[in-house]
């Protein structure tokens, strides 16, 4: 494979490639306008060399994950070209669930089987490469968890598991009571939310040899909206001269470089719905950036040098 | 035993029921005029099935364990129907205390072992069914501590060991230098005080298998005082459609049943003394609340929406 | 050795004097005119007790090993007399350092092993007895800054190893990589600096048994800078206070004897270029401070009294 997106060895018998495609916002974008436009995407990714697929239940209001099936229904053989992560233990008011009165977590072992069963279905596969826990919920029973998880290995619905947005001790709590590894944690990071550098996630997965994901790994539309950022202000010219000197098509392949040069090497999930943004945002993993360039992006991100 | 309160393993040879009735207030409050009082409220108590009485040396300016141990002394027959917690380690400048000139933390081992001594006279028992350090201090050295907790357990003096107030990295510390685990943590929590759920306090608490205790369950008079807070504003009315909802007889027992869902399963103690108030608080271990109903009360307490 | 300052076991093979000296400040102080004022006040130094000194490759501008350096080589008698401490890892712009474009972080191995080559030539010795980290840095990869160590230690060139500045989550990170114990961690600590108290710095320090090292015990300048710093201002008097009672030199030596007292025993780095204030300094070593005063000058550093 000529393709500059590497592998990740996530557990024992299971790999993501460098960086991932996220589903999040499939259902609003001009971009996507049926499945046909769907299987080009998932080409677009797999040709370049992306195979990891992130998907939550309630992305576009418990509508991607049905979308993204349909599309693959039509091209089964595409699955075993893929890995599939999907979430679930976050409750969304929807038309679809009338009994939602109120946003909430559900981490009960109905509710994550039930849960499970429903994307199965909706992905059009038999079964998840990766489930995730997508929030910790202050309700969550680390039992209750360990048994669904359990139940849906034992029943090769699910390969393996991770959680996403937990804190230290809430991924050890549950991974206390796990006998397989957690297999990532999926959290916010970029040059615009360093949080997960310095307050111990990071330090955390590297201890663990675990590689974390990294969902807004543009920090949302922020980076280029300059006006009103001051951090986005600061980083926009040092980005800007990074895609020169590194020849990068943008500054977007510039921040993701930056994070894939972390210690802990993550997976940053990307956001696009473009083909050729798809091929762009590649071109980040061929990229050796200089120690001293990645403390200056740095350096721009905190606004003062470093003590 | 018909109480809908129910008991919660402390320790291998020890169990509370899953409210405490606590003693802070017992030297301050009109309800209480003598020992008389205080037998009666004990009476209600253990009718109610709790059967857990919360001291510490300090409260009551030194004084409300020997009040308690003079009504315990006229009816000693109940000392074997209830379990007594105490603390020690903070020392506060009182009368009766001429040789402090500032509030401070000592958990020297002599002061452990004095201040045991003197809770045992005070409360007319010949043995304290837990004791908590109730501070963390800066000076605290962990040898020295479990020295004292070893001494008091062999000596009899002693049955269980806890701390109070203590972050997750004090409690380590501490446990690290001790034989048996430590039983409890007893902490500030309640809808108007989040921090002990967010902050991974409880997280080590479920981890640990332990039941953390609970003070100021109601926030103080804070969750009454809907004036000048707005958390309790926002909180209010929501509270008052939980109580109308499960037919619980006002808005503290809406916070407690809030507070027993925790999946720590945490153990309140209660600061009333009045003999109906605890009879109404009993009706908190009854609920079964909705998890969006518990949901809508923590969007309440936070001002936001959960993420 | 009738010298008032005790000595700390660092590590199996190793003790530190309980108060080093530091030469952070050796390039830019008036009282060092040439190597000669510089072997005055080692010998200062040794007569009083504090055989530990402290250097980092970056202090003085890449200047203070060398200088010092240069003393030690006309008495290299001296050398078996002490303990020295250097650090790596942080890279300053410098005319010497014409590569260097940005001050950022190095732990790579190669860097680690060319910093300690440097330092060695710089110190006119053949080992370092401890080396530390100087800072964490987000590009810290834990595996190759223990290949480095190993390679040190196996060559003999540095005894001991420790961090200066580091989280816990980032001190077990590293350690979690080690096969044996870091000796220290050098943090920031004063009257007028307390997080590593309350923020669990010490706790792990005590809990693994080990001494922190700390710089500027005396929070620079600002003890003495009342004007601005309220801090400063509501600790002066009291300071004052304790210096009489306690027949002290002057407030510097409380505010050593204030840190000496915390359980984790840690061993302040003075920062005086004067000899007569290193023997002021070893006075602090001799207090006890009664319990009360402790916390006195506590609620004087924090504004409020303890809760």
């Amino acid at each position: 494979m000529s393709s500059p997106v590497l592998r990740r060895q996530m557990a024992k018998d299971l790999s993501f490639s460098q960086l991932a495609w996220g589903a999040w916002r499939l259902r609003n974008s001009a971009d996507i306008r049926n499945t046909g436009d769907i299987l080009e995407l998932i080409h677009a990714c797999l040709d370049a060399g992306i195979t990891t697929f992130d998907h939550a239940d309630v992305y576009g209001g418990y509508g991607c994950e049905v979308y993204f099936g349909e599309a693959l229904a039509k091209a089964p053989e595409l699955r075993r070209k893929m890995e599939i992560i999907t979430k679930c233990g976050v409750a969304l008011v929807k038309d679809t669930r009338p009994d939602h009165r109120i946003n909430h977590y559900n981490t009960t072992k109905a509710h994550i089987l039930q849960s499970v069963e429903n994307s199965l279905r909706n992905l059009a596969t038999n079964h998840i490469d990766m489930l995730l826990i997508h929030r910790p919920g202050p309700l969550m029973i680390a039992d209750e968890i360990a048994e669904a998880f359990n139940e849906l290995r034992r029943a090769g619905k699910v390969r393996h598991f991770g959680v996403s947005n937990f804190t230290p001790s809430q991924f050890n709590l549950l991974q206390s009571r796990l006998d397989v590894p957690l297999a990532t944690n999926q959290v916010e990071c970029s040059v615009l939310e360093l949080a997960a550098i310095f307050d111990g996630t990071f330090d955390q997965m590297q201890q663990n040899r675990i590689h974390p994901m990294i969902w807004s790994p543009l920090g949302g539309a922020r980076l280029f909206n300059t006006e009103n950022d001051v951090a986005a202000k600061r980083l926009r010219p040092v980005l800007e001269r990074m895609r020169d000197k590194y020849a990068l098509p943008g500054i977007a392949e510039v921040a993701i470089a930056w994070l894939l040069h972390l210690p802990c090497q993550p997976v940053p999930v990307l956001g696009t719905m473009k083909a050729h943004r798809i091929t762009c945002a590649t071109q980040s993993c061929n990229v050796q950036l200089d120690r001293q360039d990645w403390f200056e992006i740095l350096v721009a991100a905190q606004g003062h040098p470093v003590p």
